[in-house]
């Protein structure tokens, strides 16, 4: 899949497709929801091998991590943690195989950073809801077999829903005229009238922690995911600069590209420390929730500094599609801002380690 | 013109395409060559004046400067410089009037931050000039009426040709998948045994301080430009954060986007001064291309900076062409790239200050 | 001056004096309250003179340009804009000769940054006032004859006084184990119980536009004198550079120091346009005060970067106050701390260009 | 120890003295040297537990961990690895119970980033060697008992020598001025003919691996200090921010104070991380230098970024002793300077990375 895949993102991303055709590869290869429990058919494998799922797909593109962080993270998770039993049975497996794409609607249009301010209503009606409300920027949305929906209920608690996306008065509009993420779907998910019956609902959810408890879980991936791309673009750089020369020497024996080289190849190592570190702690079942902002923050961050330095290094060279530094640059625009932004994730720590909320 | 370039650039730029049918509104407006002398059909206007139309060109998008820098300073400038009277009255008043578009080639495969390295050569062969070699990121190459191209003589020499884009032997090859100047033409020009009139040689070119004095007047322009991007990105940043709430307040009132917002204003203030500073010298015939070298380097980087810093503000919505910020942000990266790379105009100063060359 | 002053400034500094010798060759020399009218014995510069003469006495020291700053622009401007008559003529003539030293205390133990919280009181009885509270960071208290001390009166409105420092309750404490500033004389000024005749008071202040405008005369000089700063440590730096050899090469030929040279000599051209242009608004009688926050906040942080950058080159030899460096970067920390702190000038400007008070 | 050592350390900084009777303590705790060896009467323990050891040291203050870098790195290392068994035998004990002194002498007038370039001499006579040359910034160089000499011999191979420190001839000179490390001794060595006998030689040395294998290990220890003063001083601008309070809020509860203490402590996690990596390396004995470069570099760097941040967020109360910020902040220049300054270590790491020495 790596050969066939790295061949042509460069296409899939300029023309901006999602290649579909890879999600079933991907499940055979055990890479959707892998450290999830083998019982409802997932890999079930340590949450740092895991992560190193997802450090490679995005060493190719955070398309490709981004879908997989989804699909895994954010609607096998939910199903795991607070579906019923039927529910596992219903669809872990099959998002597991790759045969279903899951979605997740949690943002709305005013932005992600206060999901508390949600207005995407499930109304009660005998024994089916009746969703209304509109989601933005949702990665799979044109693809989604299903939608995990978190609505306000009538007592104005926030609850989880499985949508099936083929369910009248569903409907995905495709985001367009995106410059970043464009190996990846994203959809704009609008709910009118919208009738699933009531064991549709996730019944374990109640209130903001569900939700916020699956970002972490995805944010867990990203902080590994963006290490993938960070490789990428240090190794594109590193390449070019041993081969383009200026005044008969190669760039690599310049100090300023050096130094450029040397923090891109640090910051990669630390981001690796700290991503590994996150693992073994989530393995053990201790990982707190803000040791994974820190992780998504600063490894997220240090990314996108690499691949403007990288993109600095190439040039001319450096603008076009045929090095993939560019195109993982724009990415990581997005990997920054999506899961809690940058300065969202400061204000989260900055409240943990001083006991105040700067957030509000 | 504003309105129409305006309405249109989101497509011009996703498309890809330059909008040719501009040049000779351009052309009307004075907007070409605008500081040369109106002898040959140009403005005449100040250096001053003309670094104002440099960056309201460019607060629309970096195209069009990069259109009107290369016809002017680029174009213009040598004919007007280092050209007969002859080649200044059959050239001059045509460009001036956008009814004539010109290319410069000077860089060439192994990158422009050495330009003595240079390949191409101009072998005479009585009263011609026959030219061979590849140019690369050509700007307005594919749709160049006349290329000013640098190569090397008998002597090795430099000298300056005039060539006419359809003289047999010619050839520009459109550069694809570029994610920055979308709406601008890069190509790369080829050229075997392109045959010319000797007459069409520069005749007061000798050596590399001709093509060096242009990119001097073209990076004049681009540090003025530069700061009508920085403009564009600041008020679509500012309005942005004015409109955008979380926790029931505009996140323009959040110390975080203010400091953001804040360096933007300082630095375009500096910016201004710096340009500003420049034009007086250079219309009192005092600049020194060093002054530029810092101007350029300064003034594009800051631009990079704050528009990086724009589209984190906005959040999700800075990930599309919707907002003009993406698209500047993507267009700096050649824009700091261009015309000596931030690097080199680095050691330019450097070695003016040490005594010191430390390109080499 | 500048002989005996570039000579001693090492010993002064080291032993933490301020060498109050050179008050009255100050005011021979017309520096002291410079820019005020020649009616009351100053010079009657114009404000970019002035702040040339700011410029200079910090190139030497930071220590030699706070005094000057809080002599002029926060014991004589106040006295001259605030003052009577009476006031004037007898203050002034003395102060502006360098016969009388002044001090200026608004700022108490909670800091410079909320101005409003004062808790010094003068309170009204009968032809008096008597004042109770503490200052602190004040610049001068201990050398002072007299104090413009900022107090509430009975109807909790701000206004200014002018204290004899030798009346009975008022006491100036040194502030020590001091590393920045330690040519200047800094202290906590404790009044209890000081009775001062109700004629000291400055008639025309009510309420703290008064000691802000003073605050704003004040870091007016600052946004001119850190860049004097920033010259020492260039030519520091520099000339360092060019002697020290590795390698058989001078370090003055090494890309990694030419770049942080060439940040300082950009960043020291940029500062001063910013300083003369706000010189020549104030002349015009035009300045606004947040216009003196972008230059206090921006000129005093790239001196403090550039000093810090120069002593990176120095290597060992910075760490010593043999070089001048090591003294202006630590100068430098007070002097991006007061007259309002970089973080707090940031909120001053992000309030003016969202008008959201972010402060509170 | 430690209850003492805060307590007087701002005395000693002060007043320019270290504390020579807390030596024989640390000799008796076990932390000199504490990573050779039981054997010869050192703690024995892993490198880890060194680490541990220097940090808790760095702690308090960069001089006390400095003593013990210097004593067990750069005394007791070479003398294990390179001496005879006798040397051994004389000097360890005695070193690691902390009654004897020592320093370490690699550094010329000119700068340690070129020690290819030393100018000192051993020259063989007889059964002695007699030695000439000048050593400079020697940490305890005024306080030691046996210096470790680097010089060259008659064939110009390099060589350590063991010097007592009162053999005639050699004298240490204290370095004055200092605004860092001032609770650490400072020398210039200046040997005139000094005279040892031959048995004085490490016989295992030849050529510069040997005192550049020392500098490993120094090093070592300080990629762990380093993030002891960052501790110090995120604990001292916390403690701070809780307190301080602006318009009726504790600042701790601002943005702008918030992103700089996050940023403190993601460094400072990441910092944990990679010397605790390094540690497992070294005692699996599979660590390799320009890793140490790498932990070295950056911890460094981080800290004394931290030291700044810390600085700033105490206003006016940083730039007194009576808070540890401001001493932590002097001393890590020194740190971030010796044993490979921050440019020598990128330049190490470019050069592990791209073949391409651009050191020279």
């Amino acid at each position: 899949m790596e050969a066939e895949a790295s061949d042509s993102v460069l296409d899939w991303w300029e023309s901006g497709e999602f290649p579909e055709q890879l999600v079933p590869k991907m499940g055979e290869m055990g890479f959707l929801g892998a450290n999830l429990p083998t019982e409802y058919g997932a890999s079930g494998v340590s949450n740092v091998a895991y992560g190193l799922i997802m450090y490679e797909l995005e060493r190719i593109d955070s398309g490709f991590r981004s879908f997989a962080s989804v699909q895994g993270a954010l609607v096998m998770y939910p199903i795991y943690r607070y579906g019923s039993e039927e529910q596992k049975r219903t669809y872990l497996p099959q998002l597991a195989a790759g045969q279903m794409i899951g979605c997740f609607g949690l943002t709305e249009h005013d932005g992600g950073s206060d999901p508390g301010a949600m207005k995407t209503r499930a109304r009660r009606d005998g024994e089916s809801y009746i969703l209304n409300g509109v989601k933005m920027w949702i990665t799979n949305g044109n693809i989604a077999d299903i939608a995990i929906i978190w609505a306000k209920d009538d007592d104005d608690v926030v609850r989880g829903f499985v949508v099936p996306t083929d369910t009248p008065g569903f409907q995905a509009n495709h985001i367009k005229h995106k410059m970043s993420m464009r190996a990846s779907v994203t959809s704009e998910l609008v709910m009118d009238e919208v009738r699933i019956p009531a064991s549709q609902m996730l019944p374990e959810t109640r209130g903001l922690s569900a939700p916020l408890s699956c970002l972490t879980q995805a944010r867990y991936g990203i902080a590994w995911g963006a290490l993938g791309a960070l490789e990428a673009v240090y190794e594109d750089a590193l390449s070019f600069s041993q081969h383009r020369s200026t005044f008969d020497k190669p760039i690599a024996s310049r100090q300023l590209v050096q130094t450029k080289l040397v923090d891109m190849v640090t910051d990669h190592t630390n981001g690796l420390l700290l991503a590994w570190r996150l693992g073994v702690l989530k393995d053990a079942g201790t990982m707190h929730h803000t040791q994974v902002s820190m992780a998504k923050r600063k490894n997220v961050r240090v990314a996108l500094n690499a691949a403007r330095s990288a993109r600095e290094i190439l040039g001319g060279s450096g603008i076009t599609l045929e090095h993939p530094t560019i195109r993982h640059m724009l990415n990581l625009e997005t990997v920054d801002t999506y899961e809690g932004t940058h300065d969202v994730h400061t204000l989260i720590l900055g409240r943990d380690i001083t006991g105040h909320n700067a957030l509000v």
